[in-house]
């Protein structure tokens, strides 16, 4: 296990931003909560806000700047979300353009950052009550698909739901759903469980973000509503620019996973 | 009980728009779920958003409207927030101007409205699991405080948390909690047990809203945060206008209770 398993939040981020980690956050401090990002201007903050409040299971807000901040004060009081992630993407007028490793000189004074729920943090709790994770197992990423499940639109903001999927004995995923109920902050519950035909998911070998893992005999698919939902909707709705993390590379906070548990 | 205790909570809300009922809503369409009800200008929406995703127990977002919109597409479809709630109360630069029962003159097109959970929701299954709740007994309104819990603040709102009080057995207390703490989205479990000096309550017996209830020997008080807060709060804030509901006259959702238990 690597060095940055059991080191602070804060001591990795100060070696994000000094440019010695640039990659993949995946392991590191293990047991604190890592959360996705999207920055947008002013002019689509109302919007892109209400679309999180209505989408919960999708987009789970654990935390949102003051307009023109980029502090995270619930999250990591001393975090910059400027320079604390390995890797940004650029996207203008919806379009991906440019990937960095620090936003400092993209920042504008009306940019308000959301910083969103990943299910990082409720896998903790599923191995933890030895539930294997096959991704996990597999040494990929999850598998992330486009679903037939519309997001309730809010202003410019709408486009399918995206869930990532685990496959799990019946019993597993009695238990996987109890446990992931406890965390609505980061997903909850699943939203399907089994056929994918349901929810518009034709062949699970083929993920539309991801990697597909294998699906042993006897196991259900199971799928979650997932972070890379609230991207894929923001950019379908084109805003002149859009700054979020790269897949993999979270923004580590100071929150442990326990906290985000209710029961 | 009032034949309004069985009846569908659309037909109540036909009944207030026509006038028929005028007052309190407490205990009609039992087993509905009953909110809170802001509404402000465009101008404060973002702010006061932001309020409440910050402050999830005290202000709880069941639904926002679209700016514009009177129709709560999540709670009720048909229903008409300008119309079906039987008393409001108007607040100019802060201060309480008048009551009326419909606000269809005062809406203004870049109005928005926000409905937030109510406590109602989360008594039913405290009775149901036998939890003697002391203001139902004693046919008076819940005694509610303010506190020195700061919320967190977001753009030009803040204040402090207001908490409403139940007082119970300990045994009861630790139930109450459990069954609570699923209800996240109607303020989810108590903030506080025991020592209201704790929180700056000096005096039970003078709650700074509602009525005093009676504390038996062997009970403590158990203080949940309280829909009253976002009101108090933006009241402070002084907006030009702010519209709410007058204090138990709801509006009545046509999602059931048990909707909102995340287990």
């Amino acid at each position: 296990m690597s060095v940055y398993e059991k080191m602070h939040p804060r001591e990795i981020r100060k070696r994000i931003r000094n440019g010695e980690i640039t990659n993949s956050t995946a392991g590191m401090s293990k047991g604190y909560t890592q959360v996705n990002l999207v920055i947008l201007k002013k002019e689509y903050a109302f919007d892109f806000l209400l679309f999180c409040q209505r989408n919960p299971k999708s987009c789970p807000l654990l935390d949102v700047t003051e307009i023109g901040s980029f502090t995270p004060h619930k999250l990591a009081a001393d975090g910059d979300i400027r320079t604390d992630i390995p890797k940004y993407r650029i996207y203008r007028e919806g379009v991906f353009t440019e990937e960095v490793s620090d936003i400092t000189e993209y920042w504008e004074d009306d940019m308000v950052g959301f910083l969103i729920g990943c299910s990082f943090t409720f896998e903790t709790p599923l191995l933890a009550n030895h539930i294997p994770v096959r991704h996990i197992e597999e040494n990929c990423n999850v598998p992330m698909y486009q679903t037939n499940i519309q997001c309730e639109k809010a202003g410019a903001f709408e486009g399918p739901t995206v869930v990532s999927m685990r496959p799990m004995t019946h019993v597993d995923a009695i238990r996987a759903i109890q446990i992931t109920s406890r965390y609505p902050a980061v997903h909850g519950a699943p939203v399907h469980i089994g056929d994918p035909s349901q929810i518009g998911i034709n062949d699970l070998d083929n993920p539309d973000f991801g990697d597909a893992v294998t699906v042993k005999e006897g196991e259900m698919p199971v799928f979650w509503a997932c972070g890379a939902t609230p991207q894929a909707v923001a950019m379908q709705s084109k805003p002149s620019i859009m700054i979020t993390h790269a897949p993999g590379c979270m923004f580590i906070s100071d929150v442990k996973d326990e906290v985000f548990s209710v029961l």
